[in-house]
């Protein structure tokens, strides 16, 4: 599974960049910097390697929800959820950064019936280094571990990562433990986390394997090659793989955590990762299982903005966990797009364009004061905050979440590690 | 895996029957019984799901040696064999049951070389009942692992069975333990045989999965379409199952048997397994292991001899191994195709066709004693055996062959079978 951004980062060569998501579309004349020449509006590119858009916004989220024949998640579905959780929903959900769904009215009333799910999200572990991006999924799969108390399985696809890549089994093993300890030190709740990698843990749960089977005997390569884009050059393990990533997305591939319960399950993750649960809701049915509930999420910007391609080999196109205090100040300053005007002058008579501004799409994902965020978009519209002030926000907001991280990461032993991929039952909350 | 035969009782839909093993060439002009209007010289059909041949006398296997691009096991590969071996080779290599190889002359070096090289063969579970077909890949493989004194895998592919054939994951599991029984019954020393199902044991072996996707990733869709004919309606699980029979050629997927060693594999089979261990060639060198040696067998005669279609549901096309001694009689009697004469004048006058007469063949696969088998060609060309006797000395063979094995199975209980499924390394004879 490739995780928001990573599809960005890590996608094919070919890959376009998308780097502004939940943007409105910009107004014409806007001078935003680096905007060039407008570009025939053709159909945005998103599938699990590809992200691409000619529009200078972005991904038209809208058009892509209608494509996809997912359903917003609206004011309505929001107040249901706050209805029904009792607390205010997260703000990646307030905000629109998750902002599609399919069925998930289904578990809210799950949860209103007192009956059980469970949660499911991944990462494709293409690189031993993440970025701010990559905690998106993670953040929110967390918050909904703790507000609905269930059970998550976190999938590490080692094996699509060594099917894609140049890259060895042994190597992309390697990878994924690593990304399993920056997911670890966000403090998931080992007693209610499996986590597991494909390439060892298909070899030690004999359920993994026969439902991979039982999946692929449902799917014909027409129907792969209409989903994901595959085609008669592609390698055999490509083709397979799909129902390798669907698998977990039904119950009875973990009998040491649900025995032989058939538990509906939700899936945060980003959109682009939609087909493969397009294709597990048609089979789950057909393997007497219900479908997948899913939350869609849009795309983590790249520093550069809307149109710049991204690359896992540019550190400087995101602020990495790694990164110094320094190395953060220094990228957000020094290349984070700005929806800010050419000249002080202009931007204090025309006001910059925040859903543009990299600096303040950072800020909607990180800064949680809802209060704080809708001043500076105000401020920075009306030009009454500058490039720099708004920068300047940024790292101050991304700065302590890093440093935060380090810290954890740095207490996440082996020891502690194993612990979440041993194979055991989890605690169900209520 | 198919083996012998299965391909033709348990092939798919539209298979035509090829029941003539070995056969030479009917000479034109002979009237042997059921012998109907000549067709078309097209090209035979052999792949592991089709045999299908428009010749009376059924596949021509020389040109199949040709178009396989495999090599004659001859009578200098035979001489050296019996050399290196010190004791003759076994009546299936000498009377051209297995009549092909690849790479058979590298084994014999090996083996003056004092190094290692293990055995592998396997079963595709269709069915609970085998026939006495089913057993000649298995006698030969038995014969070879005494011969050389070397390890054994065994492969049920219960994955593949569940992918072609209306057959559940639990039941294709539980057929593959019925046709372990058979198998275990045959004698194979437990110390040296290793009995696996795929179902069970890619989630029990992680090395197994691991190379599953390494072959995966070095084969396209192209690639298995030209080797096996798959088609763009044909389900994912087909398209990738290629790997999973490939895997056990590579010594790396049995690391509590080889260790990381890179040992050499021989394998017995159905020349219509060849497409699978043709691309397992093409791969393993990519890994860097060796490529795997084979040898081919012919398929083994259905009763109704030639262009008969055999099938699982027919009980008659075959003698089961559960067969009574009388079932046995009236089968043979019954249907075994005859290459006799319409009278018993003409039959002494112009002499029998051995060559077509299951009789004969069956002889041919199960009559050890080689002078006997030549007196009763010689005998049946002649005219002076006739028909009926010719049955009579095939039933008077099976017989105790199939109750030997009845006997045997009855003590295969499943603390016995689970001895020969257990991980575990293997004691190398020499």
């Amino acid at each position: 599974m490739a995780d928001t951004k990573e599809t960005i980062v890590e996608g094919v060569e070919a890959l376009t960049l998308n780097g502004k998501p939940d943007a409105e579309p910009v107004e014409t004349g806007t001078d935003a910097q680096a905007q060039e020449g407008a570009t025939a509006p053709t159909e945005d590119v998103v599938d699990p390697w590809n992200v691409a858009s000619s529009n200078d916004a972005g991904v038209d989220y809208d058009k892509l929800i209608k494509r996809f024949g997912s359903s917003k998640i609206d004011e309505e579905l929001i107040a249901r959820f706050e209805k029904i959780t009792g607390k205010p929903a997260h703000h990646f959900i307030r905000r629109g950064m998750f902002f599609s769904h399919r069925d998930l009215h289904t578990i809210l009333t799950l949860r209103e019936q007192g009956k059980p799910f469970y949660l499911y999200t991944g990462r494709g572990p293409s690189s031993g280094s993440l970025h701010v991006g990559h905690l998106v999924p993670f953040i929110m799969t967390k918050w909904l571990q703790e507000t609905f108390d269930v059970p998550l399985v976190i999938q590490l696809t080692d094996d699509e990562k060594t099917l894609w890549k140049d890259l060895k089994v042994e190597d992309a093993i390697k990878l994924g433990r690593e990304n399993a300890k920056d997911i670890v030190a966000m403090g998931f709740d080992v007693n209610k986390t499996f986590i597991f990698n494909n390439l060892e843990f298909v070899g030690k749960c004999p359920a993994m394997y026969q439902n991979i089977i039982r999946i692929q005997k449902c799917v014909t390569f027409n129907q792969v090659k209409g989903i994901f884009g595959f085609g008669d050059s592609d390698i055999i393990g490509k083709i397979g793989f799909p129902a390798a990533q669907a698998a977990p997305a039904i119950s009875s591939t973990f009998p040491f955590i649900f025995g032989n319960k058939k538990v509906h399950c939700l899936i945060p993750c980003a959109i682009d990762q939609d087909p493969y649960f397009r294709m597990t809701r048609d089979v789950a049915p057909r393997l007497g299982y219900p479908k997948c509930a899913l939350m869609h999420s849009t795309f983590f910007p790249a520093l550069q903005g809307a149109k710049t391609k991204m690359s896992a080999s540019d550190q400087n196109s995101a602020v990495y966990l790694t990164d110094t205090p320094k190395q953060i100040k220094n990228k957000i300053n020094k290349y984070a797009f700005s929806g800010g005007r050419v000249t002080v002058e202009e931007h204090r008579k025309l006001g910059g364009v925040p859903e543009v501004d990299v600096s303040y799409q950072l800020l909607k994902f990180f800064l949680e004061d809802d209060a704080k965020l809708e001043e500076v978009r105000v401020a920075y519209s009306k030009g009454e905050m500058l490039t720099g002030e708004i920068k300047k926000l940024a790292v101050e907001t991304l700065t302590p979440i890093v440093e935060q991280h380090q810290a954890a990461r740095k207490l996440i032993t082996d020891e502690v590690l194993d612990k979440y991929f041993e194979l055991r039952p989890l605690q169900f909350g209520s």
